[in-house]
Formats: structure tokens, sequence, C-alpha cells
């Protein structure tokens, strides 16, 4: 019995309890799409026999453990190429059969996952509503008068009413995140160039990124770390380390005065402020931040010489076709020509001077909170008024990809009637792995259901631990240990409780006299049995680690100690000359347990 | 008295000793100004009488130990801004009175230096020949048939005539370069951004930089360092953690093959290979690079979309003054009419598959030596082909910025008819610091004189030491001892010998048993009374250091060591329990004697 959302690790948990297979994923996925009631949510998908086939062959193949997506159904957004389906940018008399599949897909199907065919986007991805394509304007899975957001907009209605699993999106000025909020999904933008989009067709390829819209933070997270990676065929596509977010005691960004914008929609406010409140109650610290610069920054998007990008990408085809494209469309691609490369570059020198203004505001913040859109519309609305009411909903959009920032878009709540609301977390570039972690957190809070399904919950499966890839290990035996007064050392620094466990038994413990706070030195004395000593095991950047080890005094050092679990990682040692006069305290079995019983 | 070549070092040196004051050089560039042979250096500078009264309220004001740069004259390339003198950017019509000094101009006079006036230069920055300009066209100091080099002309003759100390010139396609090699000059091009622009006017706003002329490469990066550092008129400026270089075997990417241009001067190219004879000296390995990306990227600074910065710098003033502009350079910026907003983007992407291309190359190399120039030109050969040779010039420096590098053009010999021939040392962004160490280690090894002067020593004050800032002392025993087999560990990770001193008395060595390769054990027992310990202070960067403790084994670890200079560090420290059985050979007075005991 499959849920009504096929999220990821649920449909993992019965192909592990052997309880499902893929190909019954499969027949459920193709029922689905028979007895879906918007017409507009697919541009092309494979055939129902291409389908099963494909999870036929996946089952023959096996490797269902080192496979993390294996079986998992999915969509993509028809920018994407997939190779078999044609990629029409949902202009069908641009579309072209594509030779290969793009680069994620390719890695997406390489880990498993199997493609159920092609969703629908506003035209060349230039829109945030969905209503711009000649295949239809799908409609958001709580009400078919409201617009389902966009471009991305046939990703997310899949996704949301319990078709696929995933879907690929694009997200150049909110694409990815408008329409995850308009279908209580998350919507994952990862940093620029972390995800390579070789096989995209561009809107602005400077900044365009795959996106990936999921039921969960876990979900969509889990996709993204999977597609990311350098390509060669793409030459924004860019490695970095992760940059770490401190998870407990982060200061948030809001908006303020009279930049609450809500168009009107005090109830998408209200659930503005309740995510604060949880943010607060998550451990963060509210920061009202000054979101003009931002805002100004955003307007250069559509108001300014970036348009050019989107003309740059289809110029050929756009010359020969004007006729063939949407009006609207049309209407914003034909804007570029009144571009020079002069505006061009005044342009970038703008861009420049909005990265140092909101620089400013980052000095002040770890993360942005901010609605997704002001507040969502309907279809009508939408089409009497295409270019004003969209450029309303990327007010808070726009920006993210020219600052070159990450953002997870989460959902919020539901309105009165039955609307959902959804607020997005912007950070840095490549703070893609805490931000997820983060928004999982804030998602789980706000217990909004999965999609369509208001009364799902969140599968534990799905939770989200903050990254250790690259944190260096480090052993605390006394006053760093979580609760002891040395241990926001480590959380400032971005440090990661990594475990709690003890050492092996060759280490005696001695409380150092006329240390303040009060410190223990660890000893290890070859052939001593006792009980082993309490530790934690933290990560830390190696930056972080270095500065941390230079910075600790005599007699104490970093040396490798040994742990009951049979590894060894570098903590906190003593020097022997220092213990000569100090009590031994290993009776106690560590430091925690002897503070307490001095405390008594 | 003073030398023919008025450089830094030596004229503090004067100042301190109290042999000269900074009148007695104001009058003595005085009479060098009067007495010079080259009408074309100099646009506007400050009258006789006010150039004496500067020089006598910077002596009434006192402060030269505070003050790097006390009494020392400098000339500013006339496209930047000074107070009480016009600035003209060669263009008469153009012309304005700066309301304040340049940023640049005011870090330097609150440092003590002294503004003697404005130099010619190539009209609006644009050229590399220093022969577009109403002003005349200035010469090399070596023969007044060859053109000094440009955009920063006036600059160069006149610190190397011995008019001025340094002189500050802009670098934009490698206008700070071109005549440093043409005048037996370094020429330092700071990192895009490290310098603030404030106060200068663009000719690629994106890419501009201001650059340093001087007679040694510690001259020029004292200024450097004096001008950098953020500013609040220029939102290009940007603070960045410097980058190190491993100055202890780096590897240095030069030409091969058929990118091996020199436009017919043999000489020039036994110069180039001389050059890199000497960089092999100094430590490090030579590695044939592929140029042509580097090469093809340069193509589209002049041949692509960003000379429309160009137009976008003086766009009114052209529009109003095409008449007024030197020919060759009305004929490059009007061609800033024929791009696009998407030709821009274009170029954009192009530049982005270029720097892809060359940082396959740059995983190959630490540093890149060039030559800077194919070869010098005379006034009459440039006038006749002013676009075509011009273009030659630029052949191994106009990619530089465009791909975010820093680089330090540094003498490298003479031809036989006397006209001297530079090479160039391009980095990484941020890498100026180690990047200048290296470019003074080769310029002394190249031994060219100062300038002018060929017989001219470089002054051993002016010798750059790798800088310390930011590094996490570390203090080695053993193995990771100079010479010892584990010290490529620091040197690889960039680390950097900061001192050779011994451990305070109560310190005791052992050789620790079955070690490979052997390792001592250093352990601290107060109230011992020894030799004191032999050890080295190395420097690490905060993350090498973090990694380099991460992996040291046990049971040696780190911890802080006493020195007998009274300060303390981070060092090897070894567990107690290790040495109970070891060999005391605290009595050696250190690990390399013992090891050549046994070797014996």
């Amino acid at each position: 019995m499959l849920p009504d959302m096929l999220d990821i690790s649920t449909l993992k948990a019965g192909y592990a309890a052997g309880t499902v297979t893929p190909l019954d994923v499969i027949e459920e996925v193709i029922r689905r799409l028979h007895a879906g009631t918007d017409p507009a949510v697919w541009i092309s998908r494979f055939a129902d026999d291409d389908l099963r086939a494909a999870a036929r062959a996946l089952m023959a193949e096996g490797g269902r453990e080192a496979r993390p997506l294996w079986g998992i159904p999915f969509a993509v957004k028809d920018n994407i190429d997939v190779k078999g389906l044609a990629t029409t940018a949902a202009c069908p008399a641009f579309a072209y059969a594509p030779q290969r599949d793009a680069a994620t897909v390719a890695r997406l199907k390489a880990a498993g996952a199997l493609v159920i065919g092609k969703t629908n986007l506003d035209q060349f991805a230039t829109g945030l509503n969905g209503t711009r394509s000649p295949y239809g304007a799908p409609r958001s899975v709580f009400n078919p008068d409201y617009v389902s957001g966009g471009s991305s907009s046939g990703s997310a209605v899949a996704v949301a009413s319990g078709q696929v699993a995933f879907a690929l999106g694009t997200d150049t000025a909110g694409s990815g995140r408008v329409p995850a909020a308009f279908n209580n999904l998350v919507g994952v933008k990862p940093t620029k160039g972390l995800v390579p989009n070789t096989g995209l067709v561009p809107a602005c390829r400077s900044i365009d990124c795959i996106s990936v819209l999921g039921a969960t933070a876990g979900d969509a997270t889990l996709v993204r770390q999977i597609m990311q990676g350098e390509d060669e065929g793409d030459v924004y596509s860019r490695a970095a380390a992760p940059r770490s977010l401190p998870l407990a005691g982060f200061r948030f960004g809001v908006l303020s005065g009279k930049e609450r914008v809500f168009a009107g929609d005090t109830e998408a406010e209200a659930l503005y402020d309740a995510a604060a409140a949880r943010l607060t109650a998550l451990g963060g610290t509210m920061v009202a931040i000054n979101y003009a610069p931002f805002r100004d920054c955003a307007s250069l998007l559509y108001g300014g010489p970036w348009v050019a990008e989107r003309l740059a990408a289809v110029q050929t085809f756009f010359d020969a076709h004007a006729a063939d494209i949407d009006a609207t469309v049309r209407t914003i691609i034909e804007g570029a020509r009144q571009f020079s490369a002069v505006d061009a570059f005044c342009g970038a020198y703008a861009l420049e001077a909005y990265r140092k203004a909101t620089d400013a505001e980052w000095a002040k913040m770890d993360v942005l909170l901010l609605p997704t859109a002001p507040r969502i519309t309907t279809v009508a609305e939408m089409r009497a008024d295409p270019i004003g009411l969209n450029a309303m909903l990327g007010r808070y959009t726009n920006f993210v990809n020219l600052l070159d920032c990450c953002a997870v878009a989460v959902p919020s709540g539901f309105r009165a009637d039955g609307l959902p609301v959804g607020v997005t977390l912007v950070a840095p570039a490549f703070c893609d792995d805490d931000l997820a972690v983060l928004a999982d957190r804030l998602h789980r809070a706000a217990a909004t259901g999965l999609g369509h399904d208001r009364a799902a919950a969140i599968p534990e499966q799905a939770r989200l631990a903050p990254s250790r890839e690259g944190l260096v290990p480090l052993v605390v035996v006394g006053a760093h240990l979580t609760g002891m007064p040395l241990n926001p050392e480590l959380t400032r620094a971005g440090g990661v409780l990594l475990k709690a466990c003890r050492t092996t038994p060759d280490y005696q413990l001695y409380a150092l006299p006329g240390t303040l706070p009060p410190k223990p030195g660890l000893i290890r004395t070859p052939g001593f049995s006792g009980p082993g000593l309490e530790v934690e095991v933290w990560g830390l950047p190696p930056a972080a680690f270095g500065a941390f080890v230079a910075a600790i005094p005599a007699p104490l050092g970093i040396g490798k100690i040994s742990l009951d679990d049979g590894t060894s990682a570098s903590g906190f040692l003593c020097e022997a000359h220092a213990v000569a006069q100090a009590e031994d305290i290993t009776a106690f079995g560590g430091w925690r347990a002897w503070r307490a019983r001095g405390a008594a």
C-alpha cells in the first residue's frame, strides 16, 4: 500500500523491507498519471510499457543498497534534456530531440532513479507563475482557480499530487521556490554552479540553477547532493568546500517596517511571523535587517540588462520564430534588444554596489528568512496583469542568484481558505548543506503535511543531520564537553558533536589544580586498566581546528586518543609533569561525574 | 649625496641617519625636474615653492618613525586624482579639478609621501605603448628612439630617470607592467580590488587596478601594502586573507613550442630563458604549460565587448567631444558601439570557458613566468602600426586582470644594444605578498641595476621576507627540522621558517624506539636544568596547521613549548609513557646533533 505522497524515504523503506518493488511503484505512478485531473502538468512522458520495462530492468540490475535513488520515480522540467523525449522549453516550435541526458539526469539515473517524463513550465523558464505555456496552466494542488507558481509549474504539481517522488526544476529568479510555496513542497535552490547545467536550455546562463522540488528537505537535499559536482560541459559548474553555518545559536534576518510587503495577504504575513517564531524556538536569534538593497538588486533581473541573457540563449530561434513565442515571453525577451554592451557593464557595476550593500546586512546575520512570495494569485488575476503580478511574485526571490546565495523554500502553513504559504531560508554560497539542515528543522516544526496531503508526517528517516565531511575530529574530555563552560568555543567555530563515547581503559584523569574554569588532565598509562573515561568527539572545520589547537594553554595539548570503539582521534592530553600534584579522579569515569559530585 | 636612483630604502636610511632631509631630497628632485631631457613625462606638477613648502611642513610635523613613506617623493599617473592639480587622463578637453585626493593618494600622503605631480599616459589609459597622448610620447630612459611603454608611460620614466622614488600607474591590460619592462623597473599589478580605485578615471571599471612602478620589488610592495584595503568609494574594492605560495619548492609555468613568441627578438627570448634558469636556481621547478587559453582570453579585452567599459567610463564626454580625442583611442572606444548586451553576456560566457581552461593549467603550477612583452618597438614603428604593434605588446599581459590574477614585472637583463628586457611573474588572486617575495629574489638574481642606473645594487634593506601574518607558529624538534626527512610536509603546506632557537632548560629529549623515520620525544620536566634543545619555529596557514596536527600519530602530540627567548608556541610534545624505555639524548642539545653523531 503506497502512501498518497511518494516521498523518497518511504519508498526506500518499502524496498528495503521487501514490501514493494519498483514495478509496483511504477504501476501506481501509471495509475495516478491516468487518474490525474490537471491536464497541464506533463508535456511528454515515456509510454506506460516503457516505464514498466525500465522498472523491470532496474530490478534485474539490482544494486539497491549501493544506489541511493534505486527505484525512485521522478519528473524533469522540460527545459532539461532527457534522451528519448523532446526538449520543448514549452515552445513547440523550439522542440529538439536531445542526443543524451542532461548531466543531472544521467547522475540521477546512475543512482537508480526512474524518469517518468517532462513537465510543463513558463515558456523558456521566463515567469514565476505557470500560466505562460501553450501546454496550459498547471494549478495549485489545493485549488484549481489558483496558479501553481512557476516556472517549474508542472514539476511542482507532479510531486505535490503524488505522481512522482521528486522533480527537477530550474531556478533563475525564483522558479524553483515559488511553485514549492504554492504546492506545500520544499524547493532546494543550490548554490550557482554546484549542480552542473549541461543539457539545460539556458534562461540566464550566468545564474541559472537546476533545482529540486521534493516533499521534504531531506529528499530534495539527497537529490541535490547526487547531482552536484563539476561537469566539463558547463563552464559555470564549480566545486568548493561546503561552508558551515552556526546551527546552534544562528542569527536569522527578517523583514521589518515597510519592507514587510504581502500584497494584502495578512494570513501570509502571520505565517511568515510564525516561521520566525519557530526559528527562534529552534535556537535562532531574530535580527531585523534592511531589505532595500536586496529588493533593489532584484529589480536588475527583469528591469535591467540581464534580460539580454534570455535573448542570448535563444537568439537564432527567436529571430526566426517570434510569432511562435508566448506573447508575454516575447515582450520580455524582445526588451533585451534595447540594451547595449555599455548597459550590460553598467548593470554589472550596479550589481557590485548591491553586493557591497547587502554584505553589510549579511554581517548581521547567518541566514535570511523571507516570505517565498508575498501572496498567491488566481490564474484569472495573473492573466489580467501578467507582468505586474509576476513581478510581485518575485519580490523575495529575484536577488538570490544574482548575489550568489543558496536557498531552500519550505512550507509555513495554510490560510483559512486552504491555500498554502511558504517561506524561504537564504544563505551565502556553498552553505547548502547546513542550510538544508535548518530548513528541515523549520519544516518539521511547521508540521504542514507533505504536498497535497496535509495530514502526512515528515518521515523520520528523511531527517537531515549536519554534515561531517571535511571536519577534523577532536576528542574533548573536560571543560569543552556539552554544557560545560568552554563548549561554546566549539559551537562558535562551527563544531558539530559527532559522538559521545569512552576512551580505552588505559587512561587516567586528574583534576588539574589552579585552572579556571576547572579543567582535567588526561594521561595515557599503558597497562593501566580503569573504567575508560567519558569523552565527546566533536568535528571542527580544519582552519578552526588549527586556530583552536594553537590557542590551547600549557600544560594541555593535543595528541591521539584511543577510543573504546577501536578508533582514535586527536584530543586533549596533558603533560605528565602537571599531574604530579593533581588528584586522580579516574574512578569517577569522567569529568562530568566528578564535577557533579563536587557540586553535590 | 643622493644616488642616481631615488629608491625608498636609500632615502629612508638617509633620513634615519640624519644625513639628508626631505627638503634636501625635494631640492634634488626640483633640480632633476629642471634638468630632465624628456619633455613628455609630466602633464602637470606642483610649483617648486609648493614642493619646498610641503617638505618643510612634513619636517615640522615629524613622525618619521611612524610613517613608512615619510619624505618619499612620488609621481601620480594623470588618471588618478590629486587635489590641487587637474586630472586630464591625457585629454585636455576632459580635464577637471578634483575635489579630493584619490583614496590611494590620500593613504600615501598620510604615510608621509610627497606628491610631485601628474604624469603622462596613453589617453584614457588606452594603450600599452606611450605614444597616444597630446602631451607627447615619453621615451625609454635607455634610448629616445624607443617607446617608454604605456599606458603608465610618464610614471615609468619619472621613476627610472631618478626624478621620484616611485610612481602610481594603472593596469587594465598591462599598463603597469609593459613600461616597467621598457625602463628596467619593477611593476606591481595588485590583485583586482585589493587597492581601491576611488578617484580613478576608469578604463575598464570591472578590472582596472592601480599599480606601482618602483626601483625594487620591496619598494613597490611597500607602497602597494600601504594603499591596500577596502574603501567605500569603490564597490569593487575587496579584502581577503593573503594566500600563500610554496616559496621553497614552487612550480613555475613557462611558454613552450609555438607559444614562445618574441616578434623576432632573439635576445628577449634568451633573457626569458635566463629568468627561468634563475627561478630554477632559486628552488623552482619548471613546468611547460599550454599558453593558448591564456592568449585566447587576452583577445577578449580589445577584440570583445570589454571595450564597452571604456565607452561606459567616458560616454557623455565622448559623445560631445569625439574630435578632442586621440584618433587611435577614438577608434578603439568607438568600436564599443557595435556591441550589444547580448554580446557582453556572450563575452562573459567565453571568459568563464577560458577560466576553466586556464584552471587546468594552474593545477600544474604555482606561478607563471612570462615575458612582459615580446619585444620593445621604436616610436616610429608604433606610430606606423598603432593598433597591431600595441596588440603585440599585450600578448602576455592582457589576460591577467580578466582572469583575476596578480602580477609583478621585473627586469631580466639587457640586449646588446642596451635596451632592457623584462619578465612577469603571475599568480592567482591574493597571492600578492608571496609573489612579491619571489619577484624580489628573481630581480636580485638578475642584478640589472635600478632604472637607468645599470650599476646600482638592490639595497639589502628592501629585501622582502615571506609574510608571517596569520601563520600559526609550530615548534619542531625532530624529523621536521630543516633538512630532515619530514620537513617537506611543512614546506608543501605553505610553511615558512620563522626562527631557529632553543627551548628553556627544563625539557628532556628522548630517541623514540621503533619510529620510522626516526623521531625524538620532547618532555617538559619542571625543575630540570639541561642545555635547552635545538628547535625551529615554523609558521603554517591555519587550515594547514589543523590538518597537520590532526595527522600526527601517537605518542606525539602538540602542546605549548617554552622557548629561550621568553616566548612560547605550539609544538611537538610526547606522551610520557612512550619515553619510559627510550634513550635520554638531552645532553646532545638537539635531534640534529644526536643524528649527526649516530651517522659518524
